[in-house]
């Protein structure tokens, strides 16, 4: 059964989810029906990474095992094909060794969180930022961002269903940056905790508003637990941008 | 009465356009009855140009009189309020001398056209791209466009219901780029005919195809007539991005 390894792009705003659900329509459900109806049989997926309700991909990647080796650029088409009108879409395919694995090999993944931080609220983007009305000092942001890199038990930015083995992660870049209206955070490690962004990106947002200081999130990673951490962002403003496996 | 400018963005996919219309939802009518609730009676807005359905505006501009003078940030902050849930917000407002006209006033309008150019469909920018998903020459494009650049009789760029008194317009500027998978095209000129950007974008792409020299953009354009020109483009890759006053 020759793999294949999709890379796919799909708006949150219509899914429960990445993951299969009884309370709606996730994207492993429409893409799943997808290849049911372009080979005829159940075929299961794997994902990168689970995304929660509302959360935007720009490059989830998954594997799937196919009975033959279907061209990728006709694979790519007929799934796109299937999958309409869902707001998901695959972006490339490719043929890959029959041991790689979605999940398991990825070396590198990369989100981005946008705040649209001005009065008026986002229209032309609703659904796709966080929207925060108060101006936030997005150097302060980047600051104590730093605070948080390296390798750390993150259980302050661990939501409480998170099914990790172990807290410790390596954070390897937290980047905040603004342009114009909006501040753009971007974050790179091997693996994240369930929440790992948001939560981070609430607390942030603390720092932007004068609120707390980089000290105070230095003293919140320290404290490992939930509790100490900010508030978690909402899932509009997140994007898992790509997966890297080598 | 003082006079006020109004900055508005909205998402174009859910009106019948800018003006006033019985078959559904306008810009205009949302904004009107948003300035009622403020101030108790109807109020008539005018905008620097009239956006068609679908078509998104990033920094449409109006103005309206009101009975009293209104600190800016109130009736910015007053009007958003009253305009929910409708994606149309108020960006920022100034107060004006009592003869400013946002439409006749209007020294340049400024428009960009995304282009979502790969086989996939567009599913995070739905409704807010046009998908080509045949691959363009983005270059012989910025090409052709220079030749619609200058002063010129845009009959052949111009829509049958077109009400502006003359078909010669100074286009300032008709810039096209590609930024990986998108192509951005930029518009400027003191004023536009009715769907002169779409029928202009339409055209290009023809060019981007192949189908089409810059030498048959030159000659379509001599031949003032609409049948001489490329298709209309659709509404929701167009944007309405800024008027400049002085």
């Amino acid at each position: 059964m020759p793999r294949f390894r999709l890379r796919l792009e799909y708006h949150g705003g219509g899914f429960v989810g990445w993951q299969r659900q009884h309370n709606g329509l996730s994207v492993q459900e429409v893409l799943e029906t997808a290849v049911e109806r372009l080979v005829g049989r159940p075929v299961r997926v794997q994902a990168a990474g689970r995304t929660d309700a509302g959360v935007h991909a720009l490059g989830q990647v998954v594997h799937l095992d196919l009975d033959r080796d279907w061209p990728v650029a006709t694979l790519r088409d007929a799934l796109n094909f299937h999958l309409k009108p869902h707001l998901a879409a695959v972006l490339d395919a490719a043929r890959v060794a029959d041991d790689f694995n979605a999940r398991r090999d990825a070396r590198r993944r990369t989100y981005l969180y946008r705040v649209c931080d001005r009065r008026a609220p986002a229209v032309v983007d609703h659904g796709r930022v966080w929207h925060v009305p108060r101006r936030l000092d997005a150097a302060a942001m980047a600051d104590a961002a730093r605070r948080l890199e390296g390798r750390h038990d993150f259980t302050t930015f661990r939501a409480a269903e998170c099914q990790a083995t172990s807290p410790e992660k390596t954070l390897d870049r937290l980047g905040v940056s603004r342009d114009g209206d909006e501040i753009r955070i971007e974050a790179e490690a091997r693996s994240f905790l369930h929440h790992q962004v948001r939560n981070m990106v609430g607390t942030l947002k603390l720092v932007g508003e004068g609120k707390w200081t980089a000290d105070d999130v230095s003293r919140a990673l320290d404290r490992r637990e939930r509790a100490a951490g900010g508030p978690t962002a909402p899932p509009d403003g997140l994007y898992f941008v790509r997966v890297d496996y080598v």
